[in-house]
């Protein structure tokens, strides 16, 4: 297993757990915790998936997401109140995983042959979307649409991929361009850069 | 028109009927009310079809679905009233259709290569994400989350049918399933069971 | 740019408009802003492309969509206040629009071989879906599911252009059909039509 499918299966495991954790607040039983933590963490990759047309999805190809989604749920079970006193370490594995998901989404929809401004499109939809899914499902307004810079983080780090793979080799590459999701995200935070939009 | 096209027919009628109930009781419009219908009817065999690239859809090849979906409109607009007091012929069709839907997303998945867990998963899909699109498209939480063991009862069914296809004739295989269904979501809520997750 | 490139880039720029006004009134930062205008303005042709099993989906072969959405937010921006007041206008293009989105969306499925009665569906739920998943990212019941005759001003049209085509040109049978459209939807407003459903 390479350093892509580690941190790949990390940020699968830790979009499921915000999901169940969100079906665990709203008193969801067990089939709604588990639904909402499989839509969080796979809902982003699959809708990029259905867009560019690579079907079946790609979670189908390989069962291992299930089990990793699955072995959130007794994390859940027994360590409910911890993990909400482990936001720091959440946030890292989380700004990991959209870094990381941004990439492999941007990577694989440049390989369908589309252009570089939609292979951004569906980098930032495959960091973003199972958290829109699991908003919507839980009746709630998408966190993304009014709280921090979490899809400018993608964008930028996306950006930054397609620029210095043109210099540099690709593992490279892609090394800086996570950093940068996670740079913009924790300067985002640490600044509290907003991107508020008052009209006139 | 066998036995299976049948039941198919029926459970595609009484989740019609479902949508265009919760759609009346919202004050939807004639439009809304049909929107409601179809797609509680059609949206968990159309999610399935969409995720293993099965297109164009199941529903477009066959007109069929449409007129037994909009023939539950009068009886709707004449029966409102009645339709809350035969609960109980509903429910039975209503499980009925879940049995027949999971059995039958099953079966498509694995005709398409996938995996038997895979197949599981997209039975489950095809039976109760009709539902789930009814909720979100009203307004609600999707019941399912919160509400006794339906999710359940289809995954118990399916791993019956897995098992008994082994050593059984197909149609045998079917049925036997297609009871458990039955059967699970009887005692579940006979003996009031629940999947209730409380975590420490 | 022939006249039906000019009404499709129009209608795409209203409904991009319709998407972010919502937005701003609740309050979405600059993200959830472009993603409502967005998907707002592309959501109803992406469903149907899905559906039919057309993809990578339209709007992934021509940026032009995208820059013409984007185009929206300094309108947004500048003349939050005048567009509210402008309400006679964007009632024109947005039925200039709907009209010709059922008319494209039928077209496209008929060369895709469906039959006409998929074909009219089609042609509605490229005109009214756009609508339908801005209001459930909002988290709003969909407004076309109680207001106006709205989706059967285009069922109304998408029947016109069926019979007309027969015996007319192509054009001319587009241009009387997208009119029905605006008949349809003028008429209904003016005469205060409804489509209530009030069951015995």
């Amino acid at each position: 297993m390479n350093l892509i499918t580690l941190i790949d299966f990390t940020g699968t495991f830790v979009f499921a757990i915000s999901g169940m954790l969100i079906a665990i607040d709203k008193k969801f039983d067990l089939f709604g915790v588990i639904i909402l933590g499989v839509v969080t963490a796979i809902g982003g990759g699959t809708l990029r998936d259905v867009l560019i047309g690579s079907t079946p999805v790609s979670w189908m190809q390989n069962e291992t997401y299930f089990y990793i989604i699955l072995s959130g749920l007794p994390i859940c079970y027994f360590f409910n109140t911890s993990i909400h006193s482990l936001r720091k370490g959440i946030f890292l594995f989380d700004t990991l995983g959209i870094g990381l998901f941004t990439i492999l989404g941007l990577k694989k929809t440049l390989e369908f042959g589309l252009s570089p401004s939609i292979a951004i499109t569906m980098g930032i939809v495959s960091a973003v979307f199972g958290g829109v899914i699991r908003d919507v499902l839980a009746n709630e307004i998408p966190l993304i649409f009014r709280k921090e810079i979490y899809a400018f983080a993608c964008l930028f780090g996306a950006i930054v991929y397609l620029a210095t793979r043109l210099i540099l080799p690709e593992p490279i590459a892609m090394l800086i361009s996570i950093l940068s999701v996670i740079l913009i995200r924790i300067l985002s935070i640490k600044r509290n850069w907003t991107l508020a939009f008052h009209p006139h």
